[in-house]
């Protein structure tokens, strides 16, 4: 088994950091080969932009998906995009470690998500959701929050940490992945911020760790997030009237 | 009256491009003062990093928001970071112009708001939400999408836009901020993708381009979205027991 762990955070001695380094030793401990994505430490540029793309479907007028196709078929995306297809492709389970930074991952990790799921090549029109690109590659995200728990509850004044996580997840899904549900770590107030003490942010950070490293020493008998799929949806893409989800409103 | 259009798309022929004109004639017309943060033209560099803090409360650990607290009380913040703060002060209207990319804002936007949404500075644990820097400021997200409208409604199959822009909405009214409903404009296919040709995307820009004129001619009398504030929650930030909104469970 091979894991790739997309990690993204700014400070290699961060609360993150160290849930990258615990997942990684675990995940090799279990017998998994493991890669790691250090998207700040690799230098990787999350802005999808004209200059990624030296030869050009349409040089007169810049439509990212066009291009990204284009460069697909032809065999020319830029290198770094490439190496994390390559990245993915291999993975059996992918991680992704990442700080909850405006109730979203970063831009750095939002950047890897539109430079790297490239129209035409990991999805298209036919190739998404349950007839995606990654059928039984399991991917996992694991955060942290700066806020408790409480305030993410359903009534929580942070937002439901569901709601907040379901972007990511459809994101996920669309690439026909199964979604694990994710682990979340509240709370993390590092570099002397608020609420928390240094003595309480190191035991918090080693009670995290542990509870994230059992998860992981699980992890493979875990059933995925359900979410519905083409059998579902009626030719407009909604769930058919019939469906049993549907709210009856 | 004064605006600040947030703009973000890497193609000023692009149906955003033109939205964001549309919108600037608009409220020029209407007597506004505008102005474009325009930020793939002005370079703007969306992943917060140390190297954007020349000097450090804390030279050994880089802590975000313990960075960008210490250089907002010493007055030494990034020039662009200060320039979008001075922009975001002065405008009495925002209009947040992007398409979604993967459920979400572009990474350029993203890093936006994670680098100009200052800790210590445009918000803090006690300058949050309805107590927030920006009080009776108003803000209006205008988004395309590449899937059609039905796909997006409660039970379609990209996701409820509701859901999808929870989050960005989230982070805007914890700013303070009046939050008006957003403009979406589905089912833009720029570049010569799948369903639409070019005479069908110039109608239907044509047609968005005078729905949201429309629009932004009668924004002043618009209700804001509702938020629950201080009030509402208890001491663990949750929603009081009693709270008429609770969901019965």
């Amino acid at each position: 088994m091979h894991a790739l762990i997309v990690y993204c955070h700014p400070e290699p001695h961060s609360f993150n950091g160290a849930l990258k380094d615990i997942a990684m030793e675990t995940l090799q401990r279990l017998g998994y080969s493991v890669e790691v994505s250090d998207l700040y430490a690799e230098g990787f540029d999350p802005v999808e932009h004209p200059a990624h793309f030296t030869k050009r479907a349409d040089t007169e007028s810049f439509a990212p998906l066009t291009e990204q196709r284009y460069s697909f078929r032809e065999g020319i995306l830029p290198a770094d995009v490439q190496r994390e297809i390559a990245r993915l492709e291999r993975a059996d389970l992918v991680v992704l470690q990442f700080p909850l930074w405006w109730h979203a991952q970063p831009a750095m990790l939002k950047g890897w998500f539109d430079r790297i799921f490239v129209y035409g090549g990991i999805y298209s029109g036919s190739m998404r959701y349950d007839r995606g690109r990654f059928p039984g590659k399991r991917v996992i995200c694991s955060v942290t929050t700066g806020a408790p728990e409480p305030t993410f509850s359903l009534h929580g004044r942070s937002g439901h940490i569901v709601s907040l996580m379901w972007p990511i997840h459809c994101s996920l899904y669309y690439l026909g992945m199964d979604v694990i549900a994710p682990q979340i770590h509240y709370g993390v107030q590092g570099g002397g911020l608020s609420y928390q003490e240094e003595e309480s942010f190191r035991a918090q950070l080693e009670a995290d760790k542990a509870n994230w490293a059992r998860r992981l020493e699980s992890l493979e008998e875990e059933t995925p997030i359900p979410f519905t799929g083409w059998d579902d949806w009626d030719e407009n893409g909604v769930l058919k009237p019939e469906h049993p989800t549907r709210w009856r409103l």
